[in-house]
């Protein structure tokens, strides 16, 4: 096994967790020495091990002498756990290969300074690409204070997600809403707005053929209190969290909210109203441990969004079917005046499920939408 | 060589026709004798000599005893030029090689039994997908008596075709836009509406890097006979033929109407108004030697072709960008109620052109749309 082997294994260790450590980075480690794995480990919960050290852990006294693998820069910082680079230098480890660089500016660069100041031969950048890619939302999250924000849309080839109706159902065949289940598991939260809970009632999980998948928690936007207590997004969660966050503002019905929280959901005011502030709402989240969140509609929340230029990145499918006109837009913002001022998915990535086609990317705003 | 590769010349041939033949079908043949190519040929222009008989001509006295490639049916019957059949008996071919058979009900698998009648081996079959695929417009006129209709559209992500001031440069990229010069090229003639002229001012010519491209006839839908006598859609054409043909009703202004045939427009009455029977300005222009149309919106016109169930196939780009509610559809028709009834593209293809995304396939009706 080369590095790149080894390496690839810690990118599958701290995949396997995305979505599950809330706003810290899923990171993977392994630990070989003499070509034998003795140690793998995963950061898997917000406030409990790093992945180096339950690698370590498992290591035991192969620790001693052996090199490390990890997605991410060993931290060097007191936080919630004492510093992964003291640790590694206790353990005595010969190497430490490291994807990529931590830009928390606690961390940047500090803890490989660290390592090398104990004689510990430290390499940076092996698969960091793939690592960038894995630990995207941390990296944005870290920089700009709230969550990475993916949003979600299926729409058809005319761009509209339900008939003039309301009908929606489907518009993207089974093996593209298969994969939106394993996008939903890779996300901490989900967030929509309170037109799609009155609409289609949503129950907002991660459904999928596997096992039993963590559900991410659902965040509402919802300036006037409109959710009902019988939604499904406020259904019990088996995990004992609340059922939901509710994000609305400080002039919403006192009523509706008392009932909401005597349910279980935590209540959230962002902004004096009459809308909700979005980017305010998105700090909270951050604030309650929320690292990423996937946005699944409908097109108004969406469409505000991104107007605000708020979108970090879309999952858009595109299902080969044309609905007419009249039914709501994917993205319901209103149209710039130049189309050369349109929001550009940049490092397009282009994928299709049975004819139906994702556009992954990530949007570039002209000075007039940003 | 084998048979399919001999047929694949064949086929090259023929596409490199298609669009210049008026109703009839690019067919292409290939004369071979002792694994030597003694013949090639095309059908190159409605009245002219098909195929069969361009080969057959140059390969002289060696096609005696030759096999014959041929992608259609060779047929049976006097139309303008006599039965290619004959010919092909009365020059000893040995064996003929058709790709697939003529559906026209005067040809209908005669031409074939009448070589076998004569004593020559016929294949059938080879290379029959592609073959079907290079005739799919005269397949579908023959039967329908109407030129097969190919929707172009380019959309942005959210189904726009322009921003909400109406400015649509661009949304496609260099790669998408050479693509649909290609296209152009491809179809007899392109089709708009009024609108289109009015907006965009296109000019409807197969502009490309390589050699000068044949234009496609042009034909407006333009119900009030709108089109400006300054329109470049109306700019002389370099072969002589009319600048365009317009399609409008009975009751359009009789003054626009002289002024646009005194400037050598071919001005049809297309049932008696309002708007223009689309249905019927079809079988116009068929009846004046158009076997496919390339439609290129906008989308009012585009629209109501799918509503009316006239569309055959689509070419929709879709570009990697956002712009945002207010602007105009790729396809202007009444939503249907249910999304179980939107049209749905039946053989699709997906290709990619540098990050635009077109979505080639023929259109299935539901009741509702049809």
């Amino acid at each position: 096994m080369e590095d790149e082997d080894y390496m690839r294994l810690a990118l599958t260790l701290g995949k396997a967790a995305l979505g599950q450590t809330g706003t810290n980075p899923s990171v993977g480690c392994v630990v070989a020495k003499h070509g034998r794995i003795v140690g793998m480990g995963a950061h898997l919960r917000q406030g409990e091990a790093h992945a180096e050290v339950h690698a370590l852990d498992m290591a035991g006294a192969e620790a001693a002498g052996s090199t490390v693998y990890v997605t991410l820069e060993p931290c060097s910082h007191h936080g919630r756990t004492p510093p992964c680079a003291d640790r590694l230098v206790r353990e005595g480890v010969k190497r430490v290969v490291v994807a990529t660089q931590d830009p928390n500016p606690q961390v940047a660069g500090r803890g490989i300074a660290r390592l090398r100041e104990h004689g510990i031969e430290v390499t940076v950048g092996v698969l960091g690409e793939e690592a960038a890619s894995l630990h995207e939302a941390f990296f944005h999250a870290i920089r700009i204070g709230r969550p990475f924000v993916a949003a979600k849309t299926a729409m058809t080839l005319d761009g509209r997600i339900a008939a003039k109706t309301g009908d929606s159902k489907w518009i993207t065949n089974a093996a593209s809403r298969a994969f939106v289940h394993e996008l939903r598991h890779r996300y901490p939260a989900i967030l929509v707005g309170v037109g799609t809970v009155l609409a289609d009632d949503p129950s907002l999980t991660a459904r999928g053929d596997a096992a039993p998948k963590r559900d991410p928690m659902r965040a509402i936007v919802d300036s006037r209190l409109r959710t009902p207590l019988h939604a499904a997004a406020l259904s019990p969660r088996a995990d004992g969290e609340p059922p939901a966050i509710v994000l609305t503002t400080a002039t919403a019905d006192a009523a509706a909210r008392s009932a909401l929280e005597a349910h279980g959901a935590v209540v959230v005011d962002c902004g004096p109203g009459p809308r909700v502030d979005l980017e305010l709402a998105l700090r909270e989240l951050y604030r309650l441990g929320i690292g990423a969140v996937l946005v699944e509609g409908g097109g108004a929340v969406t469409g505000a969004l991104l107007a605000a230029g708020l979108v970090d990145k879309t999952y858009a499918f595109v299902a080969p079917k044309i609905v007419g006109a009249g039914g709501p837009s994917g993205f319901e913002f209103p149209s710039v005046d130049r189309m050369a001022d349109a929001i550009r998915l940049d490092r397009l990535k282009v994928r299709t499920f049975d004819g139906d086609v994702l556009f992954e990317g990530y949007p570039v705003y002209s000075k007039e939408t940003r």
